[in-house]
């Protein structure tokens, strides 16, 4: 047989690595005896099967939209869709109907918000240049960063999101290093963040855009705050925060990306994302190049689903069901984790993150990992979420515990395992 | 307002044109007076409305294959669609259940064969690396190619495919120009190719992959055959031909790439690829940065639709129908073009390839284009089609009329305005 030698590859072919969560994901999928708080699939239960099918009925009810939704459509996504969208997100906004940070005109429609952000990154990032992130952050996004060689650059949270005075200070020190012009964004999950649960407030956006725009003239062109609000539906306490699009400066220079298929159905993979006019013109070609555009009829299920309001019916079961789950989980964290770690209580969202004892570490070469796995538990190390920074080590003691997709018994019963598994640790460790 | 200046691009934003494929898909859809006999769009009345909703209807008929469709899935997609494609090209190319060609495990489902056409270009080609392509070529292909800052080299066609002779004197040429190590992969459209309709026999694609394989210690490492075969299924005269994965070294050199979108629903964005293993793991990893793995409802629309014998029935539906209209587009260029343009008869697909009189040019900025568009006609410039060559202008006197989507009145009117505008421009020319 001829070989393949891996000198064919491109750079970036040969660079990219094996995401983590890919590894998770097999080990989920695979022993179905194993409980996994790890993955940030949704609750299976709730997932809408009679909406669904009445939704497609409907969509198919006549040759007209039937045909409609089995066509191509355009690039950028069916017309009412976006106008859909642009709508819904105006209404949460509470923003006008000429909100200029809303226009369905630079509304993008993409197959998950996922892809999006790789449009982002392809359209925006040379090798080398750099995105700002929350520290910790998204695990995709750094496995985004690291395929195509784009550095990330940890900005510390506070209880209310990014630490602006430690982003001014990473800035500063970044101008100072002469790698200023390299800068490019700050990525921001914003609501629910994934993977500790901070919800960022208005004025931390504002906040951080305008530090951002501070440094743009020595950087030499705009730096994008690009806005992920993938858990934004999933709030189960509390208001709903204004996004970024209601800034004075949105239509410049903030990305928003949300996504329908978290809150409706991951199944169903619709996302979308609202750009700068110049960039979602640049996007609209490489997404033209990626796939000519998002199948139409999975947009047209959505456009469905929100006009005749099965969304938003939906969107409530669901999250009274997350906040009943999350509910479990704190419970059960309280019950047999008290004194052992020590937990933030999400008000959305998918995840509840969670730190372990200075003797504990939690990695996926830990003594921790291992047992738990051992014991068929699974959960995210909490330093998958970290960009490296050879200024430190990633931090090692934290964890990401999904209570999404797990039955309510499997998260009590895995929480009561990784009490038992955490308990020995730091016995043995004392 | 704030200036968004294009520096904040990456090199690769920057530079990606806007395809001409959109400017011309845009004109189709938003002036619904004219006759496109451009778009590669299906034929509109033969979609599969009925089929779907039973298909879907049958999906989510019960709450486990309906959660299993609205869940995520896994990155390479549905093991039960990957061995379900892998049985039906078995069965097209009549080989063996371990024909080592056809195995599922190399085989990835993408957001249709586009998708994974881009992932093999990530995973291939860096900038100034070289693709051969046919000589012309699918368009799209060079857009990704422009895009990502890849050298096409156009390799001549004759009747029965990619030009052996010519092949190897362009390679030849690369290996004195230094060049060689540069040429990652042959493109070729085997099956009724867009543009020409011309079908490329198995021994020519033989012959192809023997000279790469000749080239290949020169070159440094392997150059690899990828196999578009998007519309094999759209055969209505001849037999089909067996692909390149029935070739020895397929395992190992053979890329290819098809799809369940135009055969069956466009609006259904589902196709595929079959790789080499190590290929295959590199594009797995970069579609779980893109998008984590298509959409799952649409995998499962198709599993059904290839279980219960409903991709099939609506093949030879589709294949009468693009027989029908393919007929009426040949008998209308002979009623109203005899004379003026040449034309080869396609056995599939959904092109018909003309060329013009000497003194009639078609390009987009041609004279010829232009009338035509006066005339409410629309067709892709044969240009648009090659691969930019310094050593020769593109040729200029061709075009694609596709029958795909226009009603056979409107293939007979657009024929006929065709006629006109050609016979009018030839008379003023001579």
């Amino acid at each position: 047989m001829k070989q393949t030698p891996s000198s064919a590859l491109s750079t970036l072919g040969a660079r990219t690595q094996d995401p983590p969560i890919a590894w998770l994901m097999r080990h989920a999928l695979e022993k179905p005896g194993i409980i996994s708080l790890a993955a940030g699939f949704t609750d299976n239960p709730s997932l809408p099967v009679e909406a669904t099918r009445e939704l497609v009925a409907r969509v198919l009810s006549n040759d007209e939209s039937g045909r409609a939704a089995l066509q191509y459509g355009t690039g950028a996504g069916d017309p009412n869709l976006r106008e859909l969208t642009a709508n819904w997100l105006r209404r949460h906004d509470n923003a006008p109907d000429d909100s200029p940070g809303h226009q369905a005109q630079r509304l993008l429609i993409t197959h998950g918000s996922q892809q999006l952000l790789y449009l982002v990154a392809e359209a925006l990032f040379d090798e080398s240049d750099i995105v700002l992130v929350e520290d910790p952050t998204y695990f995709v996004y750094l496995g985004i960063a690291q395929s195509r060689a784009i550095q990330c650059r940890g900005v510390r949270m506070t209880e209310d999101g990014i630490d602006i005075a430690h982003l001014e200070q990473v800035l500063k020190e970044l101008q100072t290093n002469g790698a200023l012009k390299r800068v490019k964004a700050l990525y921001l999950v914003t609501y629910f963040q994934n993977p500790t649960g901070i919800n960022t407030t208005l004025e931390r956006k504002r906040a951080a855009l305008e530090v951002l725009e501070k440094y743009e003239d020595m950087a030499g062109h705009p730096i994008f705050l690009i806005e992920d609000a993938a858990y934004r539906e999933l709030r189960f306490a509390g208001d709903d925060e204004p996004s970024a699009l209601t800034l004075e400066h949105a239509p410049d220079r903030v990305i928003y990306t949300g996504t329908f298929s978290k809150p409706f159905a991951t199944g169903i993979r619709v996302g979308f994302g609202i750009l700068p006019a110049e960039l979602a013109r640049v996007l609209l070609r490489l997404k033209g190049n990626h796939d000519f555009g998002t199948s139409n009829i999975l947009q047209q299920i959505l456009a469905a689903a929100l006009e005749t309001g099965a969304y938003a019916n939906h969107l409530e079961k669901l999250r009274q069901r997350y906040r009943a789950k999350a509910e479990v989980m704190l419970q059960a964290l309280k019950q047999h984790c008290g004194g052992l770690l020590t937990w933030r209580e999400p008000k959305g969202g998918l995840y509840v993150w969670a730190s372990t004892p200075r003797t504990v570490t939690t990695g996926l070469d830990s003594e921790c990992f291992r047992v738990a796995l051992d014991k068929e538990l699974l959960y995210v190390p909490g330093q998958l979420c970290y960009a490296a920074d050879p200024a430190r080590q990633s931090p090692n003691h934290e964890m990401r515990l999904s209570f999404g997709s797990a039955s309510e018994d499997n998260i009590r019963q895995g929480i009561e395992r990784l009490g038992g598994v955490i308990q020995a640790l730091e016995h043995r460790g004392a």
